[in-house]
């Protein structure tokens, strides 16, 4: 930590602030310049995090030199992450691409959506069960029912399962269907609901926040791993700006960052970034391009009737196109990518 | 519901939205424009909602007629309504001043700030017992133990409490402390913990989230309403934008648009928005000036030692005289501010 | 400007920093924590400006402690200043109204406005000439006819013009009519314009960047000041963010923020913040609550008529009514009003 | 337009909006809804652009159909633009990169860049002449110095020349030196300067401003079309949010969107989007993914020592590393990239 003292700081002030962080156990290096002194903290920065530094008289502006995130960050674990899913894995060589529909809907619709998807090269079915809505008076999932069906499609298809959870009620019950267990944007800082699933031994799926810096999203996988679940893989999925020609503003910048920051993957969900169907493909081929290990889409076998969605969900011939369209980039970037069947 | 077709839409097209329309249960009115035809969806609005509308071949936009919230709305309840809050209510006449520290701390920091708010004319005690914490490295509350002090200070001192919940898990609990339980911004739309305070009988301050938008806001308040609670009390405090001078961006014109659009009280909170200690003063003044119906601020004995917000919280002698300075702009808008003792 | 380095840099690059530092004139300072150094440049901070102090190998980091502006800061002139519009001053005692329409159209409009705002307290006439218009079509201002009729309106009513300026080739013409020369928001970083203003000894409005930080609009000013001009006034009216309930998100806090940061006088502009009339009261309120010196509002006889923001204009019953409501606040913050006539 | 009614619209009112619409000579299309009537209105929309219709008593909210911009959008030329650039042009199927310093700089910098960038496949020279610069301490550029070296090299390497134009009064002068004419994020929306450039025959390159959304930036292109001038170059260069872990957030998405909303050219600029050098590849690979059209990058000789930019600037040996790196996205999007000499 460095602090800044104010101009015209007298030196009570300055013998006060250096009294109050050594009192915590660290050591201080005093630097005064012509107009401001400047008082580097050495030792272990994370005594400070409590403290209201720029309460203490004197005191100007407060700069953190370390990061927040430990567990997180590359400095900790240079080697990168792969989280395994089904017979492969996310974050290793292979661009891995999870697909479904938005939610679980009574009927032959999941079953047909994974055969198809499966056979296109997908790796996993996602789908809701639980949906967080804005409004009250939409649809809200199928609930535990919902789960079934996706457990009896993962028996059909063999296909892991990705399905949101949002209650600290429903993480043993969701995690008792559950391949990879999805924290959804609305809930990046839901930190009772981080900590349930950081208890887990099983792959989280965590989406950044609307509003979240990717600290944030990185301190949100923290309290995930903290609890002794290191099998964390991140999302970007758009971000909310004053932008109004897309669902969701794409940072795709986010990707090559989270990746020099985090051993942890990094995937995209383009259909949820440009809420169009047309954007689904050149946000995909973007975010691969950039060093995405995956994509995670919204496929539904007749989009116009969708519960939840319909308007970002690809069908089955857009879909079979996207993943074509996509094998020329995997090429790009020398990875793989699963054959079509 | 108003659908605008892209140019060079079809007769077919027309027909096959027309139909889609009629078969929900609404009727339809075409306006054939020079290159675009517009039709109107009359009936039901809400039968639209789940309808992927965008992917209809030849639809170019859909607009919004009706309000997505219905409770919250100020056409479902012209009067204002009055939130009760110990011997007061919020959304009357009275502008209510809720104080306290950030988190509830060992030791009688809590009594003797409780007992000194109350001498200086505010009505409620605020204090955090369950904190989210952006770290999980951070201090995370004192959980029922500070639940628990704040009830001993409630019967100390006879003010309500106001406290927040974040895990569907302690609804019931700290239900059975608090008078007010608080939703902090990262949970606005944790719909799960939303619809749990929504089956009590308890008023709710819901604070808005750091990148929704108004109609997110009171949609939020629609989950609550919707399960049968009707007291909730709004609060603004702050977004999240591209500003970096302030810890958030206070959205002052949000109070009047808010008191236009719903019922339901609208209160600010300058601590959060503004994050340092010189700004509760002007934000809190502004607030009233808007029409804000009360305030909640961060208050502390000795805010260089709180364990969270302390650069933002008033101390004693800084709250008495943030109080004195109300008092003109309570003056101002004609509405009460309770005496000092 | 302090420079934190990587983890594991080298004494060799250590050693480049500190030569790279040394040799633009500046002193260094070295305190070594346990996995970065942490490096204090003592000395003129502007020298290091230019340097690209990232890309020196080893740098992770780097921190600001001046800050860049100079004339502007509070530091440099303690005392407030008073910038003289007419009979009065802007960042004096008094409440400063500026009002008028959007746009100088042809005909009585532009008189019977000045006539009335005069008796209702306004102390200048604002109205735009030359207009920046989103679209080509729209229509672009009456030019060097409305600046005549705008000198003609003050002759007959003694009120000072406050009107446009957005090319340097104009900036003679305008300055010829113009008793105030106004920077609009899409021009605040049109630096050859602040120049050219800068070299006027004429007051300038600057009306802060829709995605302007406070330093941006510091610096902004500072372009002006630093050509020779120091009457310059601020002027928030709002930023873009993701909200849309507003035309634009009004930034409250930038108002008590800059009074502390700077000596030149802050007003606000309600009616482009909000866009819509009913939002002019409350937002020109709470502006004065937090220390605004004075308010720009539009007025206009037929607002349904008006070539240009009629949606966030006052008619004449309007303006009375908004100048009574504004004096008990002028009351609350102990400023003065210029009475009714 | 569509203009929606308030609840409880009167007869009266219904009337006088119609009557007020067709006195502008469009017609009106009534749809009663069971609490709101919508009014379609028909025929030529831009008469309505003046009209504040959100004053007009009753009136709710009024949608646009129409797009504001003519002869950028595509519906009015179905055909690609192609601007010519030297031996090449942007807009048809090269992938075309335009690299050099952020500034001309005295010596032969910009000399040795020109021929180091064209031997690694570049098509044109960029450098600054004139520098928007937020603070005026900061180097403001060698004027016309500047374009005389730009100048020269060209006739030295045959590259064409882009450079920033700032002020109305240099248009002829850089005019009379560049190939293409710049203009910069923060004179997006000088429309002064682009109705000045709108009158030359020359490309310009049009950069999005920090806060503009694709409806501005459209807008803008349309003000230097509207002039005659249809040879525009868009550039997405990143946006302003909330996010602070790169300089601007590259909005993507804003690539393939504006493909499909317009005829013009679209390049990316992954300098300033992210503002250091390790990013420049990765949102360069996503651009070209997403469907850009080229490219403009910053190369400097030696970045620790550049006047301006040196953060975000390749060197010749990343430049080269840049180039061989851009070769397989090129391959994958089926277009071509000029060859190293």
């Amino acid at each position: 930590m460095i602090i800044v003292t104010k101009k015209g700081v007298t030196q009570d002030q300055l013998d006060h602030i250096r009294e109050r962080i050594e009192s915590l156990g660290l050591r201080t290096h005093m630097s005064r310049g012509e107009s401001r002194t400047v008082i580097g903290c050495l030792g272990d920065e994370s005594l400070l995090e409590h403290v209201p530094l720029l309460s203490i008289p004197g005191v100007e502006a407060v700069h953190q030199v370390l990061k927040p995130y430990k567990l997180a960050s590359r400095e900790f674990s240079p080697e990168p992450t792969e989280v395994p899913l089904g017979d492969t894995a996310i974050g290793g060589n292979e661009l891995v691409v999870i697909a479904g529909p938005c939610s679980v809907e009574p009927g032959d619709m999941l079953s047909s959506t994974a055969r198809h998807i499966r056979a296109a090269g997908a790796r996993a079915l996602r789908g809701g069960a639980f949906k967080p809505r804005s409004s009250p008076y939409s649809f809200q999932g199928m609930a535990e029912d919902g789960l079934k069906m996706l457990a009896d499609v993962r028996s059909e298809t063999g296909l892991p399962i990705v399905t949101e959870v949002m209650d600290t009620r429903q993480v043993d019950l969701v995690a008792s269907y559950a391949d990879v267990l999805q924290i959804g944007a609305r809930n990046m800082q839901n930190f009772s609901l981080l900590t349930e699933v950081g208890r887990l031994r099983r792959p989280v799926l965590l989406k950044r926040g609307m509003s979240a810096t990717l600290k944030d999203l990185l301190l949100a996988a923290e309290y995930i791993m903290s609890q002794g679940n290191s099998d964390v893989i991140l999302c970007e999925r758009g971000i909310r700006t004053f932008t109004t020609e897309t669902r969701n503003t794409f940072d795709l910048a986010a990707i090559p960052v989270l990746k020099r920051e985090t051993h942890l993957p990094v995937i995209a969900d383009p259909s949820h970034a440009g809420g169009r169907r047309h954007l689904v493909a050149p946000l995909s081929y973007a975010a691969i391009a950039a060093g995405a290990d995956g994509l995670i889409v919204e496929v539904h076998p007749d989009p116009e009737t969708a519960t939840s969605d319909g308007d970002q969900s690809l069908d089955f011939a857009e879909f079979d196109a996207f993943m074509d369209g996509l094998r020329p980039f995997v090429v790009a970037v020398k990875r793989g990518l699963a054959a079509r069947a």
